[in-house]
């Protein structure tokens, strides 16, 4: 029954992601039907493009009247697996670990950090929020203990991949990298990068098109 | 003689980051040459596509002998637009704009951030580093008098649309979106989002399609 959550594109599933934020402002705006060029107007693609993605979650939508926004936003929640709650070790402590710890959209989507690790000693055996920092020699125990669905990197680049290897070693099977380098990791991990310096240099690249036209 | 700078495809550049990447640790390393193959192999691409990718910046690289590191690296630098300075205007100075405003690697690119601006009171008037922390209302004047390129967006989803809408009509044609939400920008904009929430989403698809297989 659920044969439908395999082998959908990544790029679909990170349009499932906008498409369900644009409908949870219609559901908030009392809006109970959507039409799919609606969607694509909001997430600047087409129609063609939102029926064709959608179409990866079986077949709903009536013609004429478009999709229901309370139906859709529950299929899309559930291909998303936002109905669950996800166990998250954070590995670093620093000053962007610090940061997503805290950052409320996480805990809303159901991602718990359960788990800090960090190779600070002065940090070690202190708090984050209400989590026990614990020492990187302590990470195997720690994933393990924690029942760690899910790893957050967010360590200096350089030690990133020897600490990634434990994490892959110890069973762990989905990667969420905030250290800008390229992690190498086994076909059957799930790795997403979030690289600030990407994104930076891509719009630098566009500002020195833009410089160079003048 | 920069007409090559046009008309790159985004996703090519994006690679073009990853690619200088993995030079510089070859240069690091003491390596001159390197095939399209190793450079495919750490990124997870194809040497084809390496090739193609390469060809938007001219023709370079000897069959056999692979591209020279120092002349790959210096080509790239320069259409990322990497020994500019670039001054950006940071907008949210809450935790997120903190950590991004610490983040080392953005000043290493030459992003350097002049001017921050917030709306809470016991903010404005005070100091982020050596930047002073300026209010909204003074938006306009802060983006003209510190001749900014770039607007970082960290402020919270609900107001970051009408405060980039300000941005954009001051003249402002580069953002960089951390605010969890689909910004509506012209299309001369070149825009950037770093979505926490969505590269989360497709990792709990992930996990929820692993815990299915069971």
């Amino acid at each position: 029954m659920n044969n439908f959550t395999n082998r959908i594109p990544d790029a679909a599933v990170r349009r499932f992601s906008l498409y369900l934020r644009y409908l949870e402002d219609f559901e908030r705006s009392g809006i109970r039907n959507v039409a799919s060029g609606v969607l694509a107007e909001r997430g600047g693609t087409t129609a063609a493009q939102v029926r064709k993605d959608l179409s990866f979650l079986g077949s709903f939508g009536k013609r004429g009247l478009g999709y229901s926004v309370r139906e859709l936003t529950g299929v899309l929640r559930d291909v998303l697996g936002l109905d669950s709650v996800w166990r998250v070790a954070l590995l670093g402590a620093g000053r962007i670990g610090t940061a997503l710890f805290r950052y409320e959209p996480f805990r809303a989507r159901g991602f718990h950090i359960t788990t800090v690790i960090d190779n600070d000693p002065g940090k070690i055996g202190t708090r984050l929020g209400d989590v026990l920092i614990r020492g990187e020699h302590e990470l195997e125990c720690a994933l393990q203990e924690d029942r760690t669905d899910l790893v957050i990197v967010a360590v200096p680049a350089p030690v990133a991949q020897a600490l990634v290897d434990r994490v892959v070693a110890a069973g762990i099977r989905a990667v969420l990298n905030y250290a800008p380098t390229q992690l190498r990791l086994p076909d059957d991990v799930a790795l997403r990068n979030v690289s600030m310096t990407v994104a930076l240099e891509s719009l630098s690249h566009a500002l020195t098109r833009l410089r160079r036209c003048r």
